[in-house]
């Protein structure tokens, strides 16, 4: 890993200006709404991400999410340009229903890191579903009072074109960037109802899971699988006269996680309990995510699994391509429902249906 | 669904043939070892399944399992002009880690559903690590004494050739050769410690997994997800000094499955003790499963599962299909592992070495 540069001498004198009252080092004329934004270069942008410029890396983010073909190229050279960089923060997933008191949770969580380590935290988030005007997840900053006008953090929502695969993308090049624009806290944020954990869990270092008290139903809402794959419960909203149902729930995960296998890296997951409103326990919750921390990169494993998740999403992009390179091609998408339909009505079998399409489609990229 | 034609009146008449004892009634020279075999045809394979006749269903499955390319095209026609016969069944997965006691506990429970319910039990196998030579599960007949050697049961071994998507074509295209030959219940045995049971999960209406009262530490050994998959959680050698601790584990058991989300079928998974060796309990395990058959035919859930089965097989072989094409292309092997190497040294993000890769591979498929 390269030192990044805010810390090397040629930067020492440098302030890094971030926040909402950022103001741009390397171009004037975004500040200027009625002047023609001029386009940054590639090498513009990098230079701005290294030195920690909010705005800049605010829009390197947006050339990350477009979905216009021409900022693909410009997008791609700019993470790459960033990526010896990066990699030198604590990842954190965070999950759970909607309901839970994530925003309310975030902001307490965030506070409490920056006050307690210092440092600066960029929060994002990973929502398939999400679309800015629907107030998605992390849609609304303002429901995080404090961080989102605390100088050293920086809120995005999720990135909202298309699949989850699409959007997992985004926001794992969005880390990167974050990261070279000197962000050691990364939060990435999840909707604890689908298959967007498996996306979330694959590029942090800890998962967390935000859980309500319930009445024996704590559950409801979790997808099969995410129980599994968190490395800490944290139940909110123990506070007042939701104590005692609250820490019956912890005693009943704690004594749940018994029956799960135990985690690659050796790590028992921890039930904890705290109110993300009045700011109870949370000190309790990130001792425990930082022990966490400790203990995988005493034990190799944290290293171990930042590898595991490169060479993961490096399988996981050409998986994807070539199935949507199939499941997209027009003469399959026909011949698709046919066969389906042959075989519901047990005229074939699926491995039969399965071998005729295969055919069909190798041989149109043949012609 | 069309009705078995042993159930019609041209079959009527006919003694069905099986087991053991079983006299061929297309193909004497089967029994002649001396003389070279006469190859059946497609056609003559198939009039002996339709009547039940073991010898001649133990060719076709051999040919299912065959890796030989020739055979291919013969069995697809088996299986094809089988499949209007098939479906006619309840098919149960049974799933236990080595040592739980499988072998015993599916003796006793084919003998008690034969004595029951009648019918015809066929026990087939996924184990993508078994080689025969090896004593994989259901190598060995003869440790399901009763059941060898009854005349209405057929046992057959694992598939042993190849991936594990391999392995499950396999036994999935057996199942439907079974159900042809009037097998009206099946057990699809499965090692519990890999992805395999996922594979039988697809391919059952239900999936029994067997455990052994423990030391609290009662899944070591199983792995992610197969609580969750599971319809019923059995606890085995609940006999003698043992019943109390099994019958504790059975309450720690069912106090946990609160803590898994509902499955789809709205059916809770229940906890039964029994125990395989001394024959007890074997009825309550198996009127659990029938009173789940039931449940789920009422409901419509049964017919729903069957139908998302096919389907998911044929997506899931497509899948398979294109990644092995991209996989085993001999310019990817080479190219994935210097990407591969690019990724971990931090080099090229995860997508641009998949991208890079990606358009190697549709280049070789055009030239």
């Amino acid at each position: 890993m390269i030192e990044h540069p805010e810390n090397s001498e040629e930067y020492k004198g440098l302030t890094v200006n971030s926040g909402v009252e950022q103001q741009s080092i390397v171009n004037p004329y975004l500040q200027r709404g009625r002047f023609a934004r001029r386009q940054l270069t590639a090498a513009e942008m990098v230079e701005g991400i290294l030195k920690g410029d909010i705005t800049i890396l605010s829009q390197a983010v947006t050339l990350v999410e477009s979905i216009n073909p021409d900022h693909f190229a410009k997008a791609q050279e700019v993470i790459e340009k960033c990526l010896p960089y990066s990699g030198n923060s604590v990842r954190i997933g965070i999950s759970g229903v909607p309901g839970a008191g994530k925003s309310t949770s975030i902001d307490a969580f965030g506070m409490h890191l920056l006050e307690e380590k210092g440092g600066k935290l960029a929060v994002l988030a990973i929502d398939p579903s999400s679309e800015r005007s629907k107030g998605s997840i992390l849609g609304d900053k303002t429901r995080m009072e404090k961080l989102s006008v605390h100088p050293k953090s920086f809120i995005r929502p999720s990135p909202t074109a298309g699949s989850l695969g699409g959007v997992a993308r985004k926001t794992r090049e969005s880390i990167i960037l974050c990261e070279a624009a000197g962000f050691d806290k990364i939060f990435v944020e999840t909707v604890g109802v689908g298959q967007s954990e498996t996306a979330c869990h694959s590029m942090v270092d800890f998962f967390l899971l935000i859980q309500l008290a319930g009445t024996g139903d704590e559950l409801q809402g979790i997808k099969r699988g995410i129980m599994e794959i968190s490395d800490g419960i944290v139940i909110n909203k123990c506070d007042g006269e939701n104590v005692d149902k609250c820490q019956l729930a912890a005693r009943n995960f704690r004594n749940a996680l018994h029956f799960f296998p135990k985690s690659d890296s050796g790590w028992m997951p921890k039930v904890l309990c705290y109110s993300g409103f009045y700011g109870l326990g949370i000190k309790e919750v990130w001792d425990m995510v930082y022990e966490y921390i400790d203990f995988v990169k005493e034990n190799g494993y944290f290293a171990f699994r930042r590898n595991e998740q490169s060479k993961y999403w490096m399988y996981e992009t050409i998986n994807e391509t070539l199935r949507s390179s199939f499941y997209n091609n027009p003469e399959i998408r026909t011949a698709l429902t046919e066969e389906g339909k042959s075989v519901l009505a047990g005229e074939k079998t699926s491995f039969k249906a399965a071998g005729e399409l295969l055919n069909n489609y190798f041989n149109t990229l043949k012609a």
